[in-house]
């Protein structure tokens, strides 16, 4: 049976502030620069989530698309679109919002549900503006 | 001598809050919807500047790009990028930061600079997402 | 009061094929090219609907853009996503569903309702290809 | 001698319809929802070839792009652009033209080509809107 | 008859050099900056032509969108794709190729095509980079 | 610790010219049509350089973003925007500027200096036109 990869696309608009509590601000600059900002600044995230399976021979999908897009909503975009990704959202909680922490956190809460439908996550790709993004294959 | 409109593109990532002071979050929140979550969100915009002039017809050009594009960053790039729109900005202060306040607030700011320069203000246009974006022109 | 304009995008998907009636199959290619092909063909169309209108001093918006959103999803996305432009849809039972009579009739399906609203349609774009699209501004 | 991967877009538009014979109409909106629709619907597919190949160091080319180009066009795309991917392409005969099969399909028929040539067929990623695509490797 | 705006985009790809021979490299620097660059360099420039024009209610097309493309290609694209504005290109010849200039010469060299066609070059928008495009509407 | 991949964008602007000196032009034309044009032609550039690394688990980088930016702003943008990629570049010197070249020059220059910070070079992608792309993982 061939197998694909199926990446389903969602989009996301939040607010951030990349900061140590245990630092200054003018600490947190040197590190973080403008994304420090202690009042907050925001982006549209583009998420991009890649599921490799095998395609059923009778139906031809990978996945349904639906029910893909459905698990992401649920468990992702309901938690982070139009919220702020430092006190909204508990499956970032303590962690430093990058899109390195975010990608990894995504695939963390992701990663069971798509394995119960029988294939496996494969790529989290976020996209935080159009000149930088962040890939994770669950690599340790 | 042949006139033309010169755009150029700038971008910016803030924080907002769409919401009137006097009235509570559930009133805010049927205007408003999910824009007036109280914990901000927040976008990547897009600014197109449009500027009408004539043709200098030793030099080829409408206005300088470069100079064009030093004003933008001055007046407007480096007051929102990277800031809330709600708490930061001097010209939006006691204003809704919605897109249309904010391009007829950006109009406001840029106009007098481009008249300096001996060309005209043609238009504003600000992009929230990819699915929205409001024009202004001048138009009272 | 400024007067602004909002776009917003919205996509479907759809077959279609161009041809007239009363002409051959070799009289149809003549004219239309390979978008007369009997067995149908499709598109990723994307409609962008621009609304002109003050802009609400209290409130900030010139039309709330979710309402906006609601009436395009009601009186056309829902009548013509995964549809045949040619069999399926009311508003275009007896036109060629060229770029240029959809961009017409979806003019003529939104503009009341706008015009309850307190606005006023402005522009119907559609893009058919990434290489070309129609724009309407209802001039007879 | 290096190894690149070299990869050229083309696009085609083309008419659809996601269904198993053997089941009735409420059947197969059960699995393919709108997708299945009987009048057919359509899309404008991105399709991304991907070959491998050491880069000739005399020309500096893994492959002449052209000569790609011309083999996409002629065992592709001259056969599934305006036209119905259910009803009119040979090599899609008996199969449901999901992404999945659709990228399955056009590896199987594209890989032999490549293989002439001293290169190799890496990938084939076949985009149907802009939130989802698929990605086949020639994995089974 | 309703009147519709038909846009076709093409692409070309060209070197050009932005400087006044009667200066010298350090005057054509200070007014053109990298772009007076003397060993050239080069842009992707899209070029968007809209024709406006009455529905032939027949048809239901502004213009045949394949002789709009053959016009365009013929009298533009063949002369400057591959090639250097500044020395190759008949209509350019003793200009400044800025992209004021090089909109102004597509306009002129097209403009007649269009009349013969029965309709009327409405604008010309040539994008440069993905920062800065030209509009001219043939304004004098 | 987890391992992810940190893309960062940057764009230039170049003239270039594909051919062999010890070839006629009718030769070279027949190797490498328009691109081996004489006057020279030019691209808008993107170059995505693509590093793997460990997460620092305090700061939430896998490397700086700014750090990588200019990194790359030094080694390879400033050398190769608004330049002839045939007579201007140090690194280039001696090789036909083909997309896949350019991929592995750009390699060879950045690999050190990203090995120097504690992290990885993973890919080069250079796209040169909407339909075309390298791609150079440090394969030989």
């Amino acid at each position: 049976m061939p197998k694909t990869y199926l990446t389903r696309r969602e989009r996301f608009s939040s607010a951030h502030r990349l900061f140590q509590q245990e630092l200054s601000d003018t600490e947190n600059a040197q590190i973080y620069g403008q994304c420090s900002h202690p009042n907050w600044h925001g982006h549209n995230y583009e998420l991009f989530v890649t599921v490799k399976g095998d395609v059923n021979p009778e139906i031809g999908f990978t996945l349904n698309l639906k029910t893909l897009s459905n698990i992401i909503k649920t468990y992702i975009i309901d938690k982070v679109d139009h919220k702020n990704l430092n006190l909204d959202v508990p499956f970032l909680k303590g962690k430093i919002p990058t899109t390195e922490n975010l990608s990894i956190a995504i695939w963390d809460e992701l990663a069971p549900h798509i394995k119960e439908l029988g294939a496996e996550l494969y790529k989290i790709k976020v996209q935080e503006t159009e000149n930088n993004f962040i890939e994770y294959f669950g690599e340790l």
